[in-house]
């Protein structure tokens, strides 16, 4: 199999993809037992968005919200997982993400990787309904799996409630009712030493 | 948080569905490196299908295609996951993950569980286009990992030609572009010795 065509060439990407089951994120699974994968935050993302659309702050294009979850994290294939509490690591971040959009959306047929650039520049610049609520979600899974694991990943950075509500709130963009509950989710973790106050 | 209300129920199913990280499959990653749980499966999975669209047999709603497959292996949360080659075993699946798929849809607010259970329901009866393109890529996944990483599962259960092709033919009602592309590596597989003749 070689990737003269277009076929060959989407098939090739599909191979390429695998590796982002080896991206390993700072965050654990909700018992626990061992960090998360970005493959399997992407489909957790993706599916959540679904389940949770009826709780948007604005009219959504569900569908495209579930696309955008599929392929919000790809990049990371190239630029690695960045801790969302790591400053330094996110100063570097935009433009190796940047960089590593290009690799990724380039090894696909050219119609094909644009559309999802396309998309992927929309999650990024978090402007549309859409952009909003998939963000909104993509920073919820993360406080909402430390709040049932006893803050797997907050502890092992001293992240302080400050610093997750300044990296979080962006979640009332797109979804107040999220918000709302990822408060409460907040305080009990502080009052149980989960997170630092 | 309880689950007194249909928010708060649909929450606590998100939390339910990590469990789907933690079911390991036969199939390993496309490097070899190690088994594939379910969730990061169904990420790849429903990615593909919606890269893969355009070599459909008949026009499709590729975000159906996409919810589909996000949400076709759910039930291995109850049933776990059987092995397609293990005849044994999927005697007893089909009366297993009907059981599971009451659980499984049973947990979540009403009108969101059947409207799950009905596109499940779907994809196992294989009668729209929809359905019969997802269980290629579903089909495809693991024959194509095979090819890329030697065998992985093929070598560890002995599984002929005869049995691949037994349980992967079903990949031409979907696409039969996917299927003649599948059968060219079934025979370099076989070729190199990954696959018994």
């Amino acid at each position: 199999m070689t990737a003269e065509n277009p076929f060959h060439q989407t098939l090739d990407f599909i191979g390429y993809l695998d590796q982002l089951k080896s991206v390993i994120r700072q965050n654990g699974l909700w018992d626990g037992s061992r960090p998360e994968n970005t493959a399997e935050h992407s489909w957790h993302a993706a599916l959540s968005a679904l389940l949770l659309a009826p709780y948007a702050n604005e009219p959504i294009d569900v569908d495209k919200v579930t696309r955008m979850l599929l392929i919000h994290d790809l990049i990371e294939i190239e630029a690695g997982d960045t801790f969302v509490y790591d400053a330094q690591g996110l100063e570097m971040q935009e433009a190796a993400e940047l960089k590593a959009a290009d690799i990724v959306f380039g090894r696909l047929p050219e119609a094909q990787g644009a559309a999802l650039r396309a998309l992927w520049d929309e999650f990024e610049e978090r402007s549309t309904p859409e952009a909003k609520f998939s963000k909104a979600i993509d920073r919820f899974m993360p406080l909402y799996s430390n709040y049932c694991n006893g803050g797997y990943s907050w502890r092992a950075h001293d992240v302080t409630q400050a610093q997750v509500v300044n990296i979080c709130a962006k979640i009332q963009d797109g979804s107040s009712a999220l918000w709302a509950l990822s408060e409460e989710m907040l305080a009990e973790s502080v009052q149980k030493g989960w997170l630092k106050p």
